[in-house]
């Protein structure tokens, strides 16, 4: 999917929602544990009750990894199914992956080609040869971590490095990187004030931004110093202030609520 | 396992060699391609050609996970396969993962309860709150990246940091986290001298060195100036160089006689 595919499905939807699919078997309705497949059937549902409300979806990996081959059977379905029914929506492999050269060229053929996602995310430690592998992939997206949601973000992310902060540095550093184009970047919304310094950096990159529910971050400040004039160049994610909103059998009709909320605030902030 | 098995193993095989299973179907031997697993039979082979050379075996999830729920198979016959065989070997899942807490619990549990690893490889860009979830499993060890083998790494882990360089304030930073005697770290051989410098900060914490051989690395260098005087305190990890040494039948005996180069230097500097 282009940028401008997204763009146009943000202005059409009137929404700039990013749905988590972090499928916990503890915490999902009990009456869906009698399922072939729980998780695969806990996302039909959530999927089929919030597709108009939304334009992303991303399953973060490590929720189906931590039920071995189940778990990426269910991953598998989930992917497959949002493609073939909804193939107008963005697909976020939430995997922060990133290793030497040959080795991220297998991740991104994991997550590009065997599981066909739009976009993944990679972590920066390991700096360009790590990540141009990822975009390496034409009308793919690589998502990097920027500045994350979570406490442990100052521990490193925020330091001083050749007087500027880590994470800039990492922003700067990546728009030099071959086809950095594909690049989008991860910003916590619980730091909304440093979106204003991010937009210097990359004014026209779309940011992911997770933290907004549950982690406590303001969708209306993220908007505030993150949004682009034309193209809008946020996604923001919310998971479990959607999907586990309730755990009866109106899981679904609930998190269609909750999303449509955050739908109608976007939808008021775009006018 | 803990760390002072670790340290009996080496001692009575006089070899610190970790083996790196990065099993890539188009370069293993063409005949293994007709067996209903191929990945499978490639680490069979090589695991009972060099168990009693080695340490550990790492095999690295992105060869695994690039082919789908198949290589998600073969990574779990591989582990299964060694732990019952040959429990004394360290085994390493080289996964280099890290997200925030509840979701790196989540990738704690896929690779030490799903799949029985004894130890898995993390990112620490996220900071203390991505890593102290895989530390709180007891008996279990964290090996967290500090100075890689790729030319990336001087993209931002040899950065000035607060006067210090980012991958000493890694690991400065670390020995202050709950349950930080379960760490290790990764340094690559590529930078050898680095490590009288890193052995300043950690005197006694096992080192994963990749980068030697195929990358250029030294295992004399390494052993100079990172070796520890009781425990070794190195496990030094080849892949392509030992297991692709021969792509014909006799792919296992090769890598065996590689892998008794690797162990016969290793016994020799243990002297």
């Amino acid at each position: 999917m282009t940028t401008q595919q997204l763009v146009s499905e943000i202005k059409k939807k009137k929404s700039f929602l990013c749905i988590g699919l972090d499928v916990d078997l503890d915490k999902i309705p009990a009456h869906l544990l009698q399922e072939e497949d729980p998780i695969f059937a806990f996302n039909k549902a959530i999927i089929d009750a919030t597709h108009h409300l939304c334009v992303a979806y991303k399953p973060n990996t490590a929720f189906y990894e931590a039920y071995g081959i189940k778990g990426w059977k269910s991953l598998e379905k989930t992917i497959n199914y949002i493609n073939e029914k909804h193939p107008e929506i963005f697909t976020i492999a939430d995997a922060k992956r990133g290793d030497i050269g040959n080795t991220s060229t297998m991740y991104a053929k994991a997550f590009f080609e065997d599981l066909a996602f739009d976009s993944v995310t990679v972590a920066p430690y390991m700096g360009k040869d790590s990540v141009e592998p990822f975009l390496a992939f034409e009308d793919k997206h690589t998502i990097m971590l920027a500045l994350t949601s979570n406490q442990g973000a100052f521990d490193f992310q925020t330091k001083t490095v050749d007087g500027k902060e880590l994470y800039k540095q990492v922003i700067e550093t990546s728009k030099s990187w071959k086809n950095s184009q594909n690049l989008m970047y991860v910003v916590g919304a619980t730091k909304a004030e440093y979106l204003a310094d991010i937009r210097k950096i990359i004014p026209d990159s779309f940011l992911l931004v997770p933290g907004v529910g549950a982690q406590g971050g303001s969708l209306e400040e993220v908007c505030k110093y993150g949004m682009t004039d034309d193209t809008v160049g946020l996604l923001i994610n919310s998971s479990r202030g959607i999907i586990y909103a309730s755990n009866g059998n109106d899981f679904a009709e609930v998190a269609a609520t909750k999303a449509t909320e955050l739908q109608q605030q976007m939808e008021n902030i775009l006018k």
